[in-house]
């Protein structure tokens, strides 16, 4: 057992504490700026201070910790993921990268370690965006991508997210007193769990992620014509919903072919949607990733002009409705290699592999270099009651979150 | 113009009454036992007895009509469909076949014609099951396939089909009076539109019915293995909804090469249905006709096994649950020739056509010869405010009809 076996109990034990923390007796559910996000946030200051830190809540409801440097006018290194979870969700998600920054904190204070940088550590309030509809509440503010317009986001009580933030004890109007400057820091660097399966099915603890795979949304919707399930003849048909199917795998199949891209339709919904009924109209979702912005929208031409053909062919009307675009973050080469070596002096095969899911970093990116490390959880679950990770693989990511660290004040 | 056009306008008329009466202001919607349902008998009732008939309405809430014939001991030809119709549907759909029938014995008791026969018209009172899904209520209580267990069916505000009875001034215990004897019925012959494309795209006004289609249905359930659609790479998917995608082009192209035989997916649920969720579970309907069983079965198992080989391949857990079965029902030889002799002395060229749809001659099938004939209807139209037939074409029908029952008596 290494140094870092008991650091990782601390580790899963807090994360099953933070684990219950839920609005829902039935589940974990924690959205932002509800009673449990304050009792997470006292609860990691708690940790914070305990790990040697000062710490404070900033305007936007993110919690932080300040392990000061020895060095004047240092610059900082963040720590951090998310406290939020996703309603039904699991307790590593976000929780992991935190708590284990905490713990790895503790043990620095401990040894009475300092570095030429301020460690700072955040708890972000909000990257799911369940409650809001909008995603990285937390990190948008902190690097001034604060949008006025949230003003009057609801929620699905009505609620809105001005309304929420005075109930919780914060002012919509003073957010941008959360925003950090970016010439004083030195990275971003996140724990977070997989949530996919390479790093189990490759038998390895962690992973160090080469960038945030950049995304595309389209919602699809085919137009054709609803009929008679018994009376018309195959050969009239307009099927909204054949036609769906067809482009499904041609989505499928292009991404197949294209290593580097992954490409899901994950929603359909299908009028009138009756058993005894030809479908007359069918809107699917179309979501296209790669953690180059090229080869996904190379591939993406690809399936639209496959769908241009099917629906030229099957006769009905294609409408294509783009919802969501943001290009791939590529993490800082410094960072990485740092975490490379982390892996490599925790004698660890160090494999590199993109982040098909958004982060904070994705934010922070807009202000200083980022980089993150992965934990392997079990089947790529997230998301999801049943997300676990392994004590031991906890072990190996504070191990390489520790050697990095040390490794990056002789950078 | 025909002698049969003045007919023909008051059929028309006739209908557009009819089509007044719906117990949702906003579209048509006549449901078994409403007042409308009430309000319709009346009318039909009044319109029989101007054509010289006595009537009735039965212990399941039909009207019947009775035009005598001049025989002792004379069996009864009965004409007739449906009054009820589907939430927001259209004007024709069974009314066509009770309104003209009444409309042409009007023509016979005008020419004091009689028949080696009785005429009766049935107006049923529930051929679309939309109350208490369970279709052809009215039909089977008059075929003796009535059922017990149908007492505790309940409607949308969760009223009994005894309670709603009694309500109308029926009694569910009283049902079996309804029941008619097959040993003195010539047949049961149905006016309708075809609900189809078929007559419209050969520019025919009418079709003979060769058979009703029977018809199989199944829920299929796909389970896969739910993920994130940025995180798990295309080879380790185990997608739900591109595994049902593949299976309803497998549907369609079976069917396509099988001539005699429709299939459609016209209803899917996808689970969890999320854009940036791959599918884990998919349930979509699959519905089988033709108007040979055989034919259909043969379709069907290539469909199974196409669907077997496309779960195995990809690795999805496929599950098939049959959720209806009914044989095809064959028109009867002499009634059907009379239709078409009838459709000859009309000087239209003659249509063979099978009826994708069920209809109330699937049930009076049990205890009579059955022949049907299919009036064109726009687009193939049918279950849609936007149903809409040609007064040449209900012409042309009633014609058909005329002749058809003129020749009946020389059979």
């Amino acid at each position: 057992m290494s140094e870092f076996a008991e650091l990782a109990t601390q580790v899963m034990a807090r994360c099953e504490i933070l684990g219950t923390l839920s609005q829902n007796p039935n589940c974990l559910d924690r959205r932002y700026l509800s009673e449990q996000h304050r009792l997470a946030n006292q609860l990691a200051s708690g940790w914070m201070i305990e790990a040697g830190m000062t710490t404070w809540q900033d305007a936007v409801g993110n919690i932080w910790g300040h392990y000061t440097s020895t060095v004047p006018n240092a610059p900082r290194l963040i720590l951090g993921s998310h406290l939020d979870t996703v309603p039904n969700g699991g307790k590593y998600d976000g929780m992991l990268g935190v708590v284990a920054a905490i713990s790895m904190v503790a043990m620095f204070d401990g040894l009475q370690r300092k570095f030429p940088f301020h460690i700072d550590i955040v708890g972000f309030c909000d990257e799911e965006g369940t409650r809001f509809g909008t995603t990285l509440l937390g990190s948008r503010a902190l690097t001034g991508n604060w949008q006025e317009s949230w003003r009057h986001l609801k929620d699905e009580n009505g609620m809105s997210l001005a309304e929420a933030m005075e109930q919780f004890g914060l002012h919509f109007d003073e957010v941008s007193s959360a925003s950090i400057s970016p010439t004083d820091i030195l990275g971003y660097l996140e724990l977070h769990i997989e949530q996919g399966p390479v790093l189990e099915q490759e038998n390895l603890p962690v992973g160090v992620v080469s960038a945030i795979a950049g995304a595309k949304r389209f919602t699809i919707t085919i137009e054709g014509v609803a009929g008679h399930a018994g009376t018309v003849p195959m050969s009239m048909r307009y099927d909204a919903l054949a036609a769906s199917a067809e482009m499904i795998l041609a989505v499928e199949r292009t991404s197949h072919q294209r290593p580097g891209v992954v490409a899901t339709v994950g929603k359909i919904d299908n009028m009138p949607n009756g058993v005894n009924v030809i479908s007359g109209r069918t809107l699917f979702s179309l979501d296209v990733r790669s953690e180059d912005d090229t080869l996904r929208d190379e591939a993406l031409a690809e399936i639209m002009q496959q769908f241009g053909e099917i629906g030229a062919k099957r006769n009905v009307k294609l409408s294509v409705e783009q919802t969501h675009a943001a290009p791939a973050v590529q993490c800082d080469e410094d960072l990485k290699q740092a975490l490379v070596r982390g892996v490599e002096l925790s004698d660890i095969k160090p494999r590199i592999l993109a982040s098909g899911a958004g982060h904070d970093a994705m934010a922070m990116a807009d202000i200083c270099p980022v980089a993150m490390l992965f934990t392997r959880c079990k089947g790529g679950i997230s998301h999801h009651p049943g997300e676990s990770i392994k004590e031991s693989d906890v072990e190996a990511s504070l191990s390489v979150l520790f050697k990095s660290i040390e490794n990056l004040q002789h950078a």
